[in-house]
């Protein structure tokens, strides 16, 4: 007998869920801690209490829920997040939690027993309003008393503050850890956030990794003169080396990358910014990533070289400060393999991705194998209201998912 | 018999003018009917009666010093500006102000009678803190009521309020125009404000003519994605399109410009300007300037080419604003002549050279010819509290325009 999950009633729960945190610009916002966002963690508990599923919650306010009561035996973790960027959309995390949820019901309903123990888990703040993707990062045991004194918000709102005005106490975050070999694999469904599963007319993904990240700020400064008065050959302009630099991304790309290396420039300031004022400093991002950390030592390497070139020659001063290092992520082998088999068991249109971005997967494979399945974006489009994924890929998915987890429990 | 400039003087009086709106950052803020720049006149007008010179002042506030009385003769107009930008420098305008008074105050001592009055003039709000060089545009008849009423600064302070406070009434700008003809030349000092007479180690400068400006606001618009998840391929990022766009620059100026030309890029602001996501839109600045407007108008077209070539091969987005056309200007032959022939008589060491800058001699050759000497700035500073220049110079070029003044005078 092969189980499906009820599809109308996922489409329900979602249609549920995206009128918490709604505003009239058609973006959700369901911030980490915000009045939303602890709506929808209730929601799901009623939710799961509805379907006969023991709901429950740990100090760093993740939601689980488990057809049997926890005990000693390693589980099965699969899940996702509720929380949403500002104007956000109602599929990235929302989609995998109630993945999940439906996936839980199903096995309940047709009284499936698996080897393992199943566990579904809502994780806290995945966008990283706090900094990081918080309820992973408490499950891994990454979490010292001083991040959580520390922990603030853009806007300076403290995280203790935050749970404190919901009840929570931000020290019982460090009780959140699960320990080594408790979780036996851990397993996500998500939108891409990317193109390629659209522009490729795909159903699926199958995560075989996700991209490491060097993030650096830099500085070139050369002199602020006057746009009119200085001849171009006495220009020292720290925005011409910014250009040059930028220039250079696609041929560094292709001496010292892969064809999943990615540079952006994402953010740049000029100073003094004027139209009548040659920029006489520039500082910009440089957001590089990869699936490989040789890869990403060699692109940083030929971005530090091509710089200091562009630099000298120009006779700028060049500057940079490392933002974040995050290694790339291989998911288990094991777990590719099962959903592969399931996917063409199946007849489902796939291929194998890396994800650009981070997930919480990313987190937990510190302490467990991870699998990840990917939905297509439609455009690629994420973090705005016009995130979508068509409804026939989503079901595709969401039974890949449940059948990938039946094989999963049982061996 | 051959007078000179007083130079002891004229550095206490430098001096004495540098105390008003002196701040305790080194910077002058005398900013265009600000209380130190009404001092300022205050007191240059208290200098003009202390040497027996006939002090006036206009609708517009200019301020302006005679030997003797007003009459229907056309005079030689000599001056420059007192105001300063915030944070400035005391030479911008104010050399050229006093250079003016000592050149007055030695041809009064000397009883030297001229064919032609000389008067001298301190222009209101050179730099424009209104929109423009008000006490110049005044003077060539060139503002309008509507220009009055509407007339704010940055900060929406407006001026029919700033100089209601100082007892000043803005529609009586109206009445200091000047008839046609009553000017019969216009002799300014000014600083060079930018590095060549420093560079060449030369004396001064005699200006052959004022470049022309084109200034463009300029957008590019592409998509916003994620700079994680999209690969570079399925990018259209509007920041690659300007970077190749900023290294096409120098080729155009090669290939359309003059020796003169300048084209810079001082503004840019990216859209929405995060590490983590491709820059969908860029808005940035375009300054092009030359002495010649047919190139003006050359590089104009290389620039609109160049960009249309690379949007569409990027598939951005092309769109610009013209904020600004404003002619290239070239003085007087025959001053220059004057100029020229009185600094090889005085064996000074002098080149021509065109302003890159705006200076009120730009607005008055609309209605008079006009001649400028330039003295060098240090490193070519200025804007700022570094402005400097050797007293060897000032003294060289406040002599030079003593000599070429008695000249046109005659003449």
């Amino acid at each position: 007998m092969s189980i499906a999950v009820n599809f109308e009633r996922l489409k329900s729960d979602l249609e549920e869920l995206r009128r918490i945190g709604l505003a009239d610009d058609g973006g959700i916002y369901r911030q980490a801690f915000s009045e939303s966002d602890i709506l929808a963690r209730e929601w799901l508990k009623a939710k799961l209490s509805e379907a006969g599923l023991i709901a429950s919650s740990d100090g760093a306010a993740n939601v689980f829920g488990r057809i049997t009561k926890p005990d000693d035996s390693p589980c099965i973790l699969i899940g996702s997040h509720l929380d949403s960027v500002p104007c956000g959309g109602n599929l990235d995390g929302g989609l995998g939690v109630l993945v999940a949820l439906e996936s839980l019901r199903c096995i309940k309903e047709n009284n499936i027993e698996t080897k393992h123990p199943i566990e579904m888990v809502a994780f806290s703040d995945e966008e990283g309003r706090f900094g990081g993707p918080l309820g992973s990062l408490a499950l891994s045991g990454e979490i010292t008393p001083e991040d959580l004194v520390n922990a603030v918000d853009l806007y300076g709102n403290y995280l203790k503050d935050e749970m404190a005005l919901h009840g929570f106490d931000v020290n019982d975050i460090l009780h959140a850890r699960r320990n080594q070999g408790m979780i036996k694999a851990y397993l996500e469904l998500h939108i891409e956030q990317g193109p390629v599963l659209d522009k490729e007319k795909l159903n699926v993904g199958i995560v075989e990794g996700i991209t490491g990240l060097r993030k650096w700020n830099i500085r070139l400064i050369g002199n602020a003169d006057h746009a009119g008065t200085t001849p171009m050959k006495m220009r020292t302009d720290a925005f011409s080396g910014l250009a040059e630099f930028a220039g250079e991304i696609p041929r560094i790309i292709e001496e010292h990358g892969s064809d999943e290396s990615v540079a952006t420039i994402g953010k740049v300031d000029l100073f003094p910014g004027m139209a009548n004022t040659v920029p006489g400093q520039v500082e910009f991002s440089l957001d590089m990533r990869d699936i490989d950390n040789k890869i990403l030592d060699e692109l940083s390497d030929a971005c530090r070289r091509a710089l200091s070139a562009i630099a000298r020659r120009r006779m700028l001063m060049f500057e940079f400060d490392i933002i974040s290092e995050i290694d790339p992520v291989r998911c288990s082998k094991d777990i590719i393999d099962v959903i592969q088999d399931t996917a063409e068991s199946m007849d489902i249109m796939y291929r194998n991705i890396n994800s650009g971005a981070v997930h919480d997967a990313q987190i937990i494979s510190r302490i467990a194998p991870v699998g990840m399945i990917f939905v297509p974006s439609k455009d690629g489009r994420s973090h705005s209201p016009a995130e979508w994924t068509y409804w026939e890929d989503m079901e595709i998915g969401a039974n890949l998912y449940l059948q990938s987890l039946l094989k999963m429990a049982d061996s």
